[in-house]
């Protein structure tokens, strides 16, 4: 469907091979990774080839599906065993991100009962491409439900990367963020560099060259220089898990966005789909939070900027407590507090 | 005087050349420049080979003694028409440093009168050594009134390079974190890397490990994480300009970080000596903020890591409310609300 709209292809399949482009060195180089196994894919997301919550769950979703295809398997007891081992590998990746673990069950109901071999690889590769058509799908319908919350000329922030390369191809706070714009192209958009991995310098603001959102890039410690200065009007992030209270898990440094927010009485939205709504967990405190290699902090592409052997600390994300998010928005509409209710709704309504 | 026991030596005079660590090489590269002009001093200060408020205080007046040294002059006049010349140079590199034009102004005072060339050209020399040697007492002063403020393992967070580099030899900020250590070794110190400079990642965390003090490199954007796991106990920063009312301009982020405290309620401390005081400018609006070069932000350490002509802002500064300022300790003491009187007070005691 609609996804060939768009310039950039985060993940694809090619024949039986799954295609990603390796963000890790975007925008100085365009270049595609072609992944024929699991094991491959699961690399790819560990080391962050592809990121952001939903495009790590629709390349789950594939992993699966290349784990039934490279299965030697004959018998369907073989098949499952198999498609258990990949699945576990490929939750173990990245603990924060929850529509890795929803889509991976989605995968594993369709084996769940005793079947044909070759009509559960089909089944699993079809899945994997519903759950990137559904993806960009949720996207836009979250941009529809979001685009009237912006006032004319909305000046928005926004943090990380939630754009086409975090999902199958639209966004959720960049797809947002496109929503808007189309209808407003007075909008400015303030996009935080997002360190260590500066998905923000390095990704949000390539997207927005490719759609031509006027944007500017900073560093993340001057977004409170311009809330100060009255010159930020709305926030709009993604996520990557949300407890059942509206506690919402994102890229390190969204907390402190939304402290600078509601310091400044600016509204704070979280654009995600309700694959992202975790119903399981009560509230943040329970969302497990993934630390990272410590190069990542002390090295930029590979160049050291800090003395060596220096100790760090590199958490990938924070907890934003719901008293902190003005609204989050999902395919099913703009839910607000009490998200005890609001997001089970949202869930029931899925 | 003590200056001997630190191992940075930021800036110096050898025979008739200034002599300063490239700290834009830090800690990759230990390179030091020499200054036989007042141009060659006023480059350094605007590409921060040397930065840090009273750092270039120093550099100024050394500057302004090179302008005497290699002025060609053997009348009064002539030496005073270079002299200003100079002046005016070295005043236009940082506009928000306040150090800067209290330095200069120190230097005017000992050729506002005729007299002999050549005395005028010890004298600022002379002088300029006397302000590199006050800079180590009053940073050693407020270390001494700063230390009984943290409690017993303090958990204190600094945000950009306070320390031996951003002064004579000893430090603001870091100067009284040194002091806390040395009452104290259990303290530990979390380094803000400060982008986009990178002044906390290269250069505080660089010099923490020439004392020894134990300390974790967190990206900027990650503050608010360890603030709200209650891991940080206590702020302290310097200063460029401080105005009358105590409002505190200090490198960008810093505002954000005492938006972090407050919400926190952790105290936020600002060192600086009173010549970063400006009792000349009301509050903090009237603090000129420096913009900067658009490509300090899309490249880290000379690497790119935007897309090429993508729209940056890039404020160097940033401006803490008094009302987010637990006090501000100078040589002369420790101050509080209303900083109008205690400021005041402080520069008169002075």
């Amino acid at each position: 469907m609609a996804e060939s709209e768009y310039k950039v292809k985060t993940i694809e399949w090619q024949g039986d091979e799954v295609v990603m482009i390796d963000q890790r060195l975007l925008p100085l180089e365009e270049k595609y990774i072609h992944h024929r196994t699991w094991q491959e894919v699961a690399e790819s997301i560990r080391t962050m080839v592809i990121r952001g919550a939903p495009a790590i769950g629709v390349a789950a979703a594939m992993g699966m599906a290349l784990a039934a295809i490279q299965s030697p398997a004959d018998s369907y007891e073989e098949l499952k065993r198999d498609l258990d081992t990949a699945a576990e590998g490929l939750f173990a990746t990245r603990p924060t991100a929850y529509n890795l673990g929803w889509a991976l069950e989605q995968q594993k109901q369709l084996y769940a009962e005793p079947d044909e071999v070759e009509a559960i690889r089909e089944r699993l590769k079809q899945r994997s491409q519903e759950i990137l058509d559904e993806d960009i799908a949720m996207c836009r319908a979250m941009g529809e439900h979001a685009a009237p919350l912006f006032p004319a000329g909305a000046r928005i922030l926004t943090h990380c990367n939630a754009g086409a390369l975090a999902t199958a191809g639209y966004g959720t706070a960049l797809g947002v963020i496109r929503s808007v714009f189309a209808r407003d192209p007075s909008i400015h958009v303030f996009v935080d560099e997002t360190r260590p991995f500066l998905q923000g310098a390095r990704l949000t603001a390539w997207e927005r060259e490719q759609e031509g959102i006027p944007c500017a890039l900073i560093t993340d410690n001057m977004a409170g220089y311009f809330f100060k200065k009255g010159e930020i009007d709305a926030v709009v992030v993604g996520s990557y898990r949300i407890a059942a209270n509206g506690d919402v898990a994102n890229k390190i440094g969204t907390y402190t966005v939304s402290v600078l927010a509601k310091a400044h009485g600016v509204p704070f939205y979280v654009a995600a789909p309700t694959s992202t709504v975790d119903l399981g967990v009560p509230d943040g405190d329970a969302i497990p939070i993934e630390e990272r290699d410590a190069a990542e902090v002390t090295h930029f592409h590979g160049n050291a900027c800090a003395p060596s052997g220096v100790a760090v600390r590199n958490p990938a994300f924070d907890v934003t407590p719901h008293e902190n998010v003005t609204a989050i928005i999902t395919e099913v509409g703009v839910h607000r507090e009490p998200y005890v209710e609001s997001l089970a709704e949202a869930k029931k309504g899925k």
